[in-house]
């Protein structure tokens, strides 16, 4: 049977991956008095004189909505928020098995995005915070950019800066191999999305000398025409040497390629074009920009990819669950730059210099050291 | 200890009362790659196709909202949707325990009537029903109505319809008692909000001679001044005797009388002015119109309190898990009048002639048989 028959033969089987489960006992009169009326009446007015209370007396503290328009689900594009509930749904118990956290899909049915920022806003009350999910750019930004002005719990869009965070920690350590410093490189980025937009900012702010990002237009540069306030900020923070054209022209050079765009756009002519040891991370899904015996072949270092099956997955689970387990457990009220930083290099740290090979740069999604080193980093690196 | 102390006490060891668990296992590679990507894909593809599929596919034909606007909570009044968050997480157990439905907390933080319905409608499509708590009047009846037009699963007040449910049965069976048939019978209501309007309709639609409805200005007529819509509506379907005056005149040779109003406010002076074997359902909390000593001794013949501690209590808990339990199980798209009805009989069928006594009108809360019968009279009366 193949994957995707089996897929559908067990969410059928499941009837939905999450269910809410009590806490407390209600088998007695008494049970329901204290849980429920007339007990529950002090818990309430506890909050009501001090909504910090809530954090003592309800789930808040360890709440998370995983919230979704099913704009951008996976590969498979706009399918609206009902359709993506599978994946939200997925999401959420992953960030219970891997963090800790409960959480819970919200999926919506609209995609204006006021509607997204006032529905978010009307409903965060009994949540402690708020993953963004699978919402198209540049919509995604302005979303999220309102969100955490009016919100004092963090926001989070994991499709931005969870990958943001783990392709980050790739580098760090891929970095080592290489020799080289990460204020010496140039990176090019393919795809100026939700994830590409992301991780040029952070590579940006931890001090890599130049990113060049390529959208569907080409290079992005600052004369270009019709690009949306994202796009035009990138354009003044990248591509120092001005660069013009298409990936062909932008890769040529470049010590590190990271590809969220399409499968097969990166051909190993260009890999050849790099700077020597280059670094690729090709992470369309479900193929890559390339794939990595043809990277490895044209003379790449490391190559990464997003699937399961290729060593160095760059995968958004070694991210959210830690990220959510800091943030919660200091209440910090942002996830602030400095915060995604820090558990990138604690990700990294995780691979030892003794097991670190071109084969291994990223620890797997099953070590059980991961969700609490990005933890405890996030929680180091709170300012609030 | 008393309750009030032990309630925080347990609040706070419970962390929350409820928390959110994975149905699907995430032990391995494979098991991610079935239950998130790249398998996940499958059922969106399914649900896109067709959203029926997420019957069958997720948690939604399982799952309800307890969605508060924190507006009426309990006794406590207006205290805010994030304050009125135990009660909804404590709602949501009950749900679960009772009725083996998931029920997730919603406490949201405006109550504005527009932005609260616009709200609801946008975060549906993750839940197969809708449940409105501690909303107050008259907002709750515009709301409910919009929900109930513009979504296509069921939408239930549960502080209107679960009470008028109880107190239909309870009614049923008391009626026995007194050897009277519900269509000769007059009731008085004291309060005339959410509760009491639901009351009313209900048992106007089983054919009750009349009711006379006392809210804070006394009893409600056709001329009366400033009336809402719900009070003008009520006006002309009650008091065809055209009284006026305060519950004591409203209360006078009364067969019935529901209290959904304040301690106290019954006398029994005014228990002695109603019809013989008068059946009194004094529910105000925790302190009733008229406690059930008092009233029997000025010759009610039965008597009833919201309260765990006498008996015959009107608990809503004998309601909303059956009723949600047939409506998702049937798959209806609205919770009819026909289908209260259905559940209050059912409800009052569990106390056979042999146990019914003046104390013993209502199946009690922990009674296994009654979250069955309520839902299979639901779903029986499905006309979707």
């Amino acid at each position: 049977m193949d994957y995707k028959e089996l897929a559908l033969i067990k969410h059928k089987e499941w009837k939905g991956k999450l269910e809410v489960v009590s806490r407390a006992p209600l088998a007695t009169k008494d049970d329901l008095s204290t849980a429920y009326t007339p007990g529950v009446a002090q818990p309430c007015l506890e909050i009501a004189n001090d909504p910090e209370n809530a954090y003592v007396y309800t789930r808040k503290g360890n709440m998370v909505a995983v919230i979704s328009d099913g704009s951008a689900v996976l590969g498979l594009g706009n399918i609206g928020g009902l359709a993506g509930m599978p994946v939200m749904e997925g999401k959420s118990i992953l960030f219970k098995s891997f963090g800790g956290v409960d959480a819970f899909p919200i999926c919506l049915d609209t995609q204006d995005t006021e509607e997204i920022i006032n529905t978010i806003v009307n409903i965060a009350p009994c949540f402690g915070g708020i993953n963004l999910e699978d919402i198209s750019a540049p919509r995604c930004f302005e979303i999220e950019r309102a969100l955490i002005e009016r919100l004092d719990i963090p926001v989070f869009h994991d499709d931005q800066h969870g990958t943001a965070i783990v392709v980050l920690a790739a580098i760090i350590n891929s970095l080592k191999l290489a020799k080289k410093k990460i204020e010496d490189i140039t990176v090019c980025i393919s795809g100026a999305g939700a994830a590409g937009s992301a991780i040029c900012r952070l590579l940006l702010s931890v001090g890599v000398k130049d990113v060049i990002m390529v959208g569907s237009k080409g290079i992005v540069h600052k004369d270009m025409e019709g690009m949306d306030s994202n796009k035009k900020e990138l354009s003044l923070l990248t591509n120092k040497t001005d660069r013009r054209g298409s990936l062909k022209d932008a890769v040529a050079g470049a010590d590190v390629f990271v590809g969220v765009s399409k499968g097969g756009l990166l051909t190993g002519e260009m890999v050849e074009s790099m700077a020597k040891n280059a670094i690729v991370f090709a992470m369309a899904n479900p193929v890559p920009e390339i794939f990595p015996d043809e990277a490895k072949k044209h003379g790449a270092l490391v190559v990464g990819t997003g699937r399961s099956d290729y060593p160095n997955q760059v995968n958004n689970v070694l991210a959210f669950p830690g990220i959510f387990r800091g943030a919660l457990d200091v209440r910090a009220k942002r996830i602030t730059q400095k915060m995604k930083i820090a558990a990138a290099y604690a990700l990294a740290s995780l691979v030892s210099d003794e097991e670190l090979n071109p084969d291994y740069v990223l620890p797997g999604a099953f070590d059980k050291r991961v969700a609490p080193s990005v933890a405890r980093a996030v929680m180091e690196s709170n300012e609030d």
